[in-house]
This record gives structure tokens, C-alpha cells and sequence, in this order.
């Protein structure tokens, strides 16, 4: 079946030899979906005709959210503890394990659920392609569990049994980063495509991080790794120095970390070239909940690398579904500009993810889309907290109708 | 038509003679609807029977939100201002009269639709209740028309004559402030309650509005200032000495100004005492969207004055409609807990507004509530930028009901 997106306001292609400007900005455009695939993109006097027909009514129509770093799999939640560290605790991150423990507990189907839930909540904030961790097992079963309900949901795995060491390793690292390298990557390799480490002091030293991305490489696993969140260190120059995709949090970086990341741009996937191959990963979600300081964004953008925004949507430091609120956050707090943060939100994600089928509106790339209650892109920042999402098509299926007042009574009586 | 609703996670009440702490939390709790009042407050186990049934299905149940700053009556948007600003242009509040030229330009309809749209997004949000300024018209005609349109959306209107002086009085400040108080007020007069002044260098100053404010006292409207955005300045203790019943934003306070706030709490017009006549009101919306520094809740709190939060909504210095963002950003921004965000953001902005009826949960009170997707109140501020309000109930009547994927499918085939 094919499908006419006609009456838009503004069509952000992030195709910048299309449109104007990096986002590919074009007016009057008009969108042709056939299947889950982008058939056709033009000028709306020249559309051809097609099954049905979406009135976006003057909105903006931009690619879906590409969330490329996110910790779905789940049990309980740590409002409390949330609470506490607004009163002045600070963040260690030593609440993770209070989360494994409710994961190993939980059945397979609450985890689920939870996990369901969480993807149609981002779903509904816009987001079409959400990549899933594991890292609250942190054994074998509970890992290869976690990842197994992760693939049900999205084909962005990513196995994170180094995210901390567990409580019953505390004494031996080594023998947990033994662990993770032998039976729990074993277990994992069926339902994951990424291998991520926890690369920072009280997690995993720089030696240990590379034994472990070394042994998921082998494996044939994608790198990301999290890195220079807390404090400085060697995430950000391991992941360069093993090639991964991702380097996400950056939060402190040198001018070390800066030319390491700006001098892998050469090496880039993408036809369009001169962004870097390991992409800078910023979670601003993670500084507001920690009440922590925001990375740098326009250090990184003015040394031309190329960066991605995304939630680290996770009970513990960011319990947040919305790309648009980091996007506000990166406007707000980040020195971006509208347009850079909805780049990064959008194509970034998806250059994290090595995938050119997705973040952006092209003919052949995959049928996700958004359209705005809102005439233009600025209004994401422009409108912070607002849910803006007034349509999303999912690989040409819509997944998701604002609903607007009045609504439905279930529950109620007629 | 009476409705019992149950399985309730959390009640907050903000009856502190009735739950737990400040916001009277109670566990285990039933609430009963009567038409558009709330009929009766308990444990789940003594509910009484009615008609009508809603399941809260562990969710926390909290008072609508109850927003007393809202600028909503314009036409136009200031997109392009705002990205201007977040690349580095200072705000100003010059940029209101662009917002006056095209109020002014637009029809009645225009008007109405777009403050409608406003009202109707922020009671998607929780908000039950809102107070709807002037203050784009800046002439007899379009001021009272103003006021019309946002009378037939809310009972609180205010009239904000005393915006700005417009252009084309620039001369002559004085004479504006006469056409305010004269002609003015009298078309105003019978469509709102409220008399507002802009009290701020750029705007009027103390002899002006203490002008205007006497003169919309003498005609029978309650006082609200906005005070103390931009710099120091006399808003707060003129609202006081004036008996405002809010002074809003309370950015830049001196001591004077906090004493001054604190000395009118003896004639709290309220039966519990220990707070203010004159409200503080906070728009943390207006700091984050002019990349400001932020007021200091915590030494109001401190100093025990009443608090409240609401979003100034209004397309150029903050066009959010949100609540939970605005408690989101008070407790990472404005040292207040989640706790104290959500009482001024309810109870806070009632007594702001001198109504008893609304923001809290107490027999006799109007049938305003909100079920969360979220089982407690602290998921407000826990989980930033997330549609966390499941349900609203407004007079009673349900009029909104959150949307889950897969949902409607209007303008396809079926
Ligand atoms: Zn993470
Ligand atoms: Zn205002």
C-alpha cells in the first residue's frame, strides 16, 4: 500500500545536497511511502499518486528519533533514591546494583512488560529506532534473558554485561571480566548486535575494557562504550583506538580525548565524509537527573566531529523516554543550535549506529516518520515539555495519533 | 452521576490534617465524585457505592494542576526570535510588541482557535485550571477582546493593559498609563477578575504601577504583579504593600523583598496559616527558555512564604504549557524537593489565585484530578519530559485519556 504525505509545512530530510542546510530543509515537499520504505521525494506538484493520503496541515514532517543508547531491560524503580540525590546525595552510579537485584527477580514476562511499555512510551515521543542494553543481570542467565526480551523489541542489542561488577566479583574483577568474556558473551552472542563497557572508575579500568570490546569484536559484536561520564579517563581514547561506532557521555574530555575523536573523521562509513567513525554521544538527560554539568557539545561540533543525542533512558540516572526533552536540553544547556540537535537526534543516531537506512527522508530509507503539531523544527526547543509528537509512522505503519481533548470514556458509562 | 475511583498507588490530597506530610498522602485511599464536586475522601475498604467506576490501577492520584500564569490570547509565533536568542541574543522582552502587530492583525476566530488549542494542550498535561492575561492587544478594542476570548476558556482572567507601553506611546509613557486606567479598564472591567502590571525597567515603573494597580483595585479586581524578572527592582514590595495576591517570577530578591513577602503572612486569608497573601510565583520556564539564571526557591521556602509554579506560557519568553516540566525544572534548577514542586504547582497556584476549591483533595472541593502513568508524584520530576499524565478529570468530567500505541488510524484505509 502506498501513502501521500501532502500539505507539509516544513520537510526536514537531513539531506543537505536535497534541501537547505544540513537538515535538508524543503518547502512544499511532498512524501511518497510504499511498504515500510520512502518511495518518492519532491516538490508537492510533482506527486505522484498513491493509495491514501496523510494532511499533515502545514506541520513540520521530520525523520523519526534515532535513541541510540538506552537501558530498557528492568525490573523496579529507584524514585527514592531519585529524591535523595535532589536532597544532596551525590551519584556514584552504586545504585545500579539495587536494580539487578530486582531484575534477577523478576519473571521473564514482567521484564517484558516493563520493557514494552517503555518502548511505546519513546514510540510515542517520536522515536522510531531505540537501541536496547543489557546490564542489570550480570550473570549469564540473567544477560542472555535480558538481551533475548531486548531483541523482541528492536534489532539495536547491545550486550552491557560490564556495566558495573557485580557485588559477588567485588573482590575479583578479573574473574568477572572472565566472565563476560567466556560463557556470558557465549550466551549473549545469539540476541545481540553491540558489545558496550562501562569504561570508569568504580566500573571497569582501561585494561579491562579492552579485554572485554577485544573478546565481543571477536565475536563479531559492534564496540560502544561508555566513557568520560563522571570524571575524565580513558573511555573516550579506548573507543577510538578499537574503532567503536560510539563513544557516549563525553562529559569530560581533554584536548587529548578532542583530537582522538577528530582523527578518526578520515576513516568514515558515509558517503557524505567528514564526520568521525566514532561518534560522540551526548545524554543530557544524565546531567539534568544527576544535577550534574552538560557536556560540551560546541567543542565537539566546532572540531567537526560528529555527535549524536540520545536518552540513557534508565532507572537510575536519566529515567527519561524523550528525545524532544534532550533536544531542549542540548539547545538549552549544550550550546546547539534547533537544527544541530535534531541532526544529532536523527542522522547522529544513526551514524552511532553505523545504519544509512535510517534518520533520514530519502528514497529507499526506511518509511519513519513524524509529524509535528507544530509548523517547524525549532519548536522542539522552542516548546520545552510540550508533547509535540502529533503523528509517527513506523516503518510505514502509524504507531501513534496525539489525542487531543475530548477523548475516550473507558471506564465510564455513556 | 457519582464515580468511585480506587485501586489508587498514592493520594495526594495536599490535606496535611489528613495524610502524610505536606501533601496529605494517604495509601490505600478511595475517592468518590459527585457531579462536579468531590463527594468523599477515605480508606479504599469504606468506599462508598456509585455509579461509575475508574480503576487507578496502582497509579498515584494527585489534585489537577492548577496554572496562574498564562499569557494565551495571540496570534503568531516568535520561533525565529527564540533561535536567535539560544545563538547568543540577549532577551529583552523588546519582542513582545511583534506579538501585539499580529494579535491586533488577527480575527476573533484566529484568536479564539489558538488559545483554545493552548488550553486544550495543557489540560492534556493535568492543568484544571488556568488563568488566562491580556497584554497583546495594548488598545481598548483588542485588550477587551482579548479578554473576552479568554473568558469563555477560564474564570481567572486577567487584565494585562500594562504589558509594555506600545510603540506608539513610547513618548509618552504617562499617557498610556491614563488610557489604561480610563477607557481601558472600563471595556476590560466586565471580563476579568485580575488586574496585572509588567513592574520592570523597560515596562512601568513603581509610580505607574501603583497607578494602574489602584485603579483596577477602585474598579473591584485583585492585584497580580510581575516583579523582579530581569533585575532588582520595587514589583515585589509594590505587590505587597499593595496586598497583591501574587507577585510573579521573583528572580533578582533582596532581602527587603523576601522580609516584605514574609511580613504579610499573619493576614493569610487561609484556615491553615503560616503562609503568605502575597504568593511568590515562579516561572522556571521563562529562565530555561531565556537561558537565565534561575530564582532561589529555597530561600523563599526557607523564609516560609507561600510558593507557587506555573509556566507563563506566552511565545516569547516561555511557550511551554507544561506543569510536570515546570516541576521537573524547579526541583533540578530551583533546590525545591519533588514534594514542594508539586504543592506550589497545585495548592501553591490556588492560593495564588485565592481560591479554596481547588488544589486539593477534600470533600466539597471541585471533582479537578489527575491519574498519573506513574505510581507515585515523585515520577513528576523522576522522569522529565515523559507524558506522565494518564488521566484528567475536570469538573468531574473525564477530558483526557492517554494515548497508547497501536492507536486511530483516521485519514488511512482500513
Ligand atoms: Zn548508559
Ligand atoms: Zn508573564
Amino acid at each position: 500500500m502506498s501513502m501521500v504525505i501532502t500539505n507539509i509545512g516544513e520537510l526536514v530530510t537531513n539531506d543537505a545536497g536535497f534541501g537547505k542546510g544540513r537538515l535538508g530543509i524543503v518547502q512544499d515537499a511532498a512524501v511518497v511511502v510504499d511498504g515500510d520504505r520512502i518511495a518518492w521525494v519532491g516538490a508537492a506538484s510533482d506527486a505522484p499518486a498513491a493509495d491514501a493520503r496523510i494532511d499533515a496541515d502545514g506541520a513540520a514532517v521530520l525523520p523519526g528519533f534515532v535513541d541510540s543508547h538506552a537501558h530498557l531491560v528492568f525490573a523496579g524503580d529507584r524514585a527514592a533514591e531519585f529524591a535523595a540525590r535532589m536532597a544532596g546525595e551525590p551519584y556514584t552510579g552504586g545504585g545500579i546494583r539495587t536494580t539487578v537485584g530486582a531484575t534477577r527477580a523478576a519473571s521473564d514476562d514482567e521484564l517484558r512488560r516493563s520493557a514494552t511499555r517503555l518502548v511505546t512510551e519513546a514510540r510515542s515521543q517520536g522515536t522510531t529506532t531505540i537501541e536496547i542494553k543489557s546490564g542489570y543481570g550480570l550473570n549469564v542467565a540473567d544477560e542472555a534473558r535480558s538481551l533475548r526480551i531486548a531483541a523482541e523489541l528492536t534489532s539495536e542489542t547491545t550486550f552491557l554485561g560490564a556495566h558495573v561488577v557485580p557485588a559477588e566479583y567485588s573482590d575479583d574483577p578479573w574473574a568477572y571480566v572472565s566472565l563476560v568474556c567466556g560463557p556470558m558473551l557465549a550466551a549473549a552472542r545469539p540476541h545481540a548486535r553491540w558489545i558496550d563497557v562501562f569504561c570508569e572508575r568504580g566500573a571497569f579500568d582501561a585494561d579491562q575494557a579492552r579485554t572485554i570490546l577485544a573478546a565481543g569484536q571477536a565475536a563479531g559484536l559492534g564496540l560502544r562504550v561508555h566513557g568520560n561520564q563522571l570524571g575524565p579517563g580513558p573511555g573516550v581514547r579506548l573507543a577510538v583506538e578499537m574503532g567503536a561506532a560510539s563513544v557516549d557521555h563525553c562529559t569530560h574530555l581533554d584536548d587529548a580525548d578532542i583530537d582522538a575523536l577528530a582523527s578518526t573523521r578520515l576513516d568514515c562509513m558515509c558517503a557524505d565524509g567528514g564526520h568521525s567513525s566514532t561518534v560522540a554521544t551526548l545524554l543530557p538527560g544524565a546531567e539534568f537527573s544527576t544535577r550534574s554539568p552538560y557536556p560540551d557539545a560546541r567543542r565537539l561540533l566546532d572540531a567537526n566531529i560528529t555527535v549524536a543525542l540520545a536518552t540513557d533512558c534508565n532507572p537510575g540516572s536519566s529515567y527519561t523516554s524523550s528525545m524532544p526533552f534532550c533536544i531542549a536540553l542540548a539547545v538549552r544547556e549544550m550550546g546547539m543550535t534547533p537544527a544541530e540537535a535534531l541532526w544529532a537526534a536523527t542522522a547522529g543516531g544513526a551514524h552511532a549506529l553505523r545504519r544509512d537506512d535510517i534518520g533520514r527522508i530519502a528514497v529507499g530509507a526506511r518509511a519513519d516518520l513524524i509529524v509535528l503539531d507544530a509548523p517547524s523544527h525549532l519548536h522542539l526547543a522552542y516548546r520545552p515539555g510540550v508533547p509535540l509528537i502529533r503523528r509517527v509512522l513506523h516503518g510505514g505503519v502509524p504507531s501513534h495519533h496525539l489525542a487531543t481533548t475530548p477523548d475516550r470514556t473507558e471506564g465510564l458509562p455513556s
